[in-house]
């Protein structure tokens, strides 16, 4: 691992090459707390300005604004939002730590090609989310929270009438019906902005423990009125459903959704394809005036049959907003947190004024996924 | 004025013309509505498509779904959104009714142009909306409500940050700080909003009744620390400030609005020049990533010096977003208020299945602009 003259650790950030992408892994707020925990940094020029940061914030923070070839040639580390294209990593000089989510679960050609440039890989989705010592870590967490509020902001936005209901002179507005499919950290946001701003809200996840997530926001978990109860819950887990009860889910929640006005797919699985939750027929089902946000949008298909990224209005007037780049649409914050748990991670990894790993350690042996001491091979 | 064989009064909506119109003068329900009050209905074909009406929606209501040139040559009165151009006023038929928002309190060329062509002119803006009889018919109210909500949506959408307060394991967003230059309909209800998605709201408002109203919705008034009380309250009304009263007004308000995240003025003034609320130095005080949404953003500028319609950004990272069209882009139910509004005004003037004026009705001297029965002239 890399070692400056003075036994400091370097961390640099570069502009985010991604078009689609206003985030930046490296904030002012954060560069004063890496201060403290003995970290300088070095931010390319003009790298937060999409997210609202200008580099004389940075400067003011402590960090030295450069051009990118130095921030890559003096760091020791490197955080990045979208992992670095393998052309970067081949200007990287070895040993520079590279933060950032890697798509190690699913590109192992990737992790290797880290591994042959003689980096250090530290893949911030492999963060053992359970540890209470990584929770300020949790990169998914706090993106995918962002995410939550804004689809439901963007769903709002492209609503026709109101979420709330309203009372005036000229006749009663009822409140918008909101169906979130997948109640995870997103949809449990976007449960809650749904409700902020006064639509009445109903929730689906094939986790059947979800249900008392969302009815303790308020919400409504969708009655499907099916049965799944036989053979569940021997051994404590609940069985994977049959082929035709999976069939039989699908259509019911398609044939569900025809009551709604907005429905919000938050099933993003990064690197994969995403479960389909809605399909052609359900979506053709909607009335006219319907939204959807897709937030698994993506070139491999989305939570919605036929959904692709952008916004397209079916024949039936139904309006599908694919957005997988809905966290960076909020940047100055999604920055902040982001920034925090890429700078959690880093500090975590800094001792006696040097980068080490300690494989030991369940957060080390969970995090590097390229460049691990030889002494214990990365697990698979 | 016109009257049908069957002595029932036919009314008529055409497709409107203005490229950011997607609200129509008539809605499904409205026609149900108007049926019963002896009104039969004949819409233009698509007209309600941008709404989310179909022709069929309008066929099962009951109305007639025709080519533009039947209506008009079938209509006794015709409903618009925008008023109709001179050139299309040149086709109606003597003796139409036309129904709109007609310009009548800045555009006295458009009113004689309807005189002169024989038509009958309700004025939607002339409307006595102290008259608890006039309360369904106020469009301005409905629309400038739906303005509001929608205002503090895009200004939610577009802001980088969240409005409510957030705490997360990597930290505790504080929530946004709104201001709402304007506190009139659209005001209130942009007041409502951006405190129901959690913003911590302020307002402000020459009109000093203004204050108990925003107080009452549980935002603050803002406190210009200016003392204009002297010699108000004379004969029960507020003096108008002197113009260096102005002058000192608006400093303070500039000075004051560099605390803010998000500023919405709703200063709207259909035909006019809108009064200017936040000047240049105000909009260069704010803070990188700062929004603004001008309600009144027009060809003859709007409440923000500078501002236009459509979105930019300054060069201190402000942007601003101009925004006149906001009730129509919640077309579907702005369509339905607006059409309710205008049926009602309709329903009010058919008596005995026809259309009649009685001058001596606080609520017809108001309305009619042109075509006025000759014993009793057009007031100025």
């Amino acid at each position: 691992m890399a070692e400056t003259q003075e036994a400091t650790v370097s961390f640099g950030v570069l502009n985010e090459t991604s078009e689609h992408e206003s985030r930046v892994a490296l904030t002012p707020d954060i560069v004063a707390r890496l201060r403290k925990a003995g970290v300088s940094c070095l931010i390319e020029r003009g790298a937060g300005l999409a997210a609202q940061y200008t580099d004389d914030d940075y400067t003011k923070a402590g960090a030295s604004v450069l051009p990118a070839d130095e921030v890559i040639a003096k760091a020791d580390a490197l955080g990045f939002v979208d992992r670095p294209s393998t052309e970067l990593l081949g200007r990287l000089k070895p040993g520079t730590w590279v933060i950032g989510m890697l798509g190690s679960f699913t590109d192992a050609e990737y992790v290797a090609a880290l591994d042959k440039a003689g980096l250090v890989g530290v893949a911030m989705e492999k963060l053992p989310r359970q540890l209470s010592s990584a929770q300020s870590m949790d990169e998914m967490t706090s993106q995918n929270s962002v995410m939550g509020y804004k689809a439901a902001l963007v769903a709002a936005n492209a609503y026709g009438s109101f979420f709330p209901m309203m009372t005036t002179a000229a006749g009663t507005i009822r409140p918008a019906k909101v169906l979130i499919l997948g109640a995870g950290i997103a949809g449990l946001q976007a449960i809650g902005t749904a409700r902020r701003l006064g639509a009445v809200v109903t929730a689906y996840d094939v986790r059947p423990a979800s249900r008392g997530e969302v009815e303790s926001l308020g919400a409504k978990f969708l009655d499907l009125g099916l049965d799944f109860s036989a053979g569940q819950g021997e051994g404590g887990y609940a069985r994977a459903l049959t082929p035709e009860e999976q069939a039989a889910q699908q259509a019911a929640v398609d044939q569900k959704a025809a009551g709604f006005d907005v429905i919000i797919t938050t099933a993003k699985v990064p690197g994969r394809k995403p479960p389909v939750l809605l399909t052609k027929a359900g979506v053709d089902g909607l009335k006219r005036g319907a939204v959807i946000v897709d937030c698994a949008a993506s070139d491999l298909g989305g939570n919605v049959e036929g959904s692709t990224v952008g916004t397209s209005v079916t024949d039936g007037g139904v309006t599908i907003i694919g957005a997988p780049y809905l966290a960076s649409d909020v940047s100055n914050t999604a920055a902040n947190l982001l920034a925090r748990n890429v700078g959690d991670v880093l500090a975590h990894f800094v001792k006696d004024g040097r980068l080490s790993i300690d494989l030991n350690e369940e957060l080390d042996d969970a995090l590097i996924v390229a460049g691990r001491p030889a002494a214990a091979p990365a697990q698979a």
